[in-house]
């Protein structure tokens, strides 16, 4: 497994974006429901409408627009501002990512692997 | 509130460094023992000792050295390779915040703030 940076954005005392709000609108992007959204990542309605509803009351503009009606109780999709939301995000993971290249590199090999553990073990018993 | 970024430094499968790890780093520096570092943050001793722990087991080198014995049950200290670490945490912060300054502001301009929705709420009751 690569090392990996995992980001979220204070933007105030209540108000943040992560990568399980991310998910979420990738999801809802994919699905065109909030139901099936959430059912895709295995969160319930209300915990999926919940964080939805968070996202569209922190910014100006919605970030997701629902219509009603319909067997499965209306549809879901991303607003212009939604699909920019997700684009900045990944793009701050992607600026994040390269600019600290270096310092996650010298983490991850200072870090003790499973193979260099064992090999340890063996040398001290022989 | 100013916006801001909290990561967190993904390096195994049960390996990561974030923001609660770095904080008990710089409280073990600063009082010299788990058990205050632990106190200071109102964390259990046994929570703040399976961290450092865990931090102790993930690299080569230890990250946190300690003492037995004394009224308080002996000391602790970052190790060279410990201070390393907390430093490379913080410069992942700074350069992460730095390389993603544009993106963040576009977000914060974004946000509805509490003064905005007031006056908005405002002007449609009149």
């Amino acid at each position: 497994m690569p090392p990996r940076l995992t980001l979220r954005v204070d933007l105030g005392p209540r108000q943040s974006i992560g990568p399980g709000k991310m998910r979420l609108l990738d999801a809802v992007a994919e699905t065109g429901s909030i139901s099936s959204a959430g059912r895709a990542l295995g969160m319930s309605y209300r915990r999926a409408w919940m964080l939805i509803d968070d996202l569209n009351s922190s910014f100006r503009r919605k970030v997701v627009s629902t219509t009603l009606g319909g067997r499965e109780g209306g549809g879901a999709k991303l607003t212009p501002f939604g699909q920019e939301l997700v684009k900045r995000y990944r793009a701050i993971e992607a600026n994040a990512t390269k600019a600290t290249r270096s310092h996650v590199a010298f983490l991850a090999r200072s870090m003790r692997s499973a193979g260099a553990s064992a090999a340890k073990r063996t040398r001290l018993s022989r």
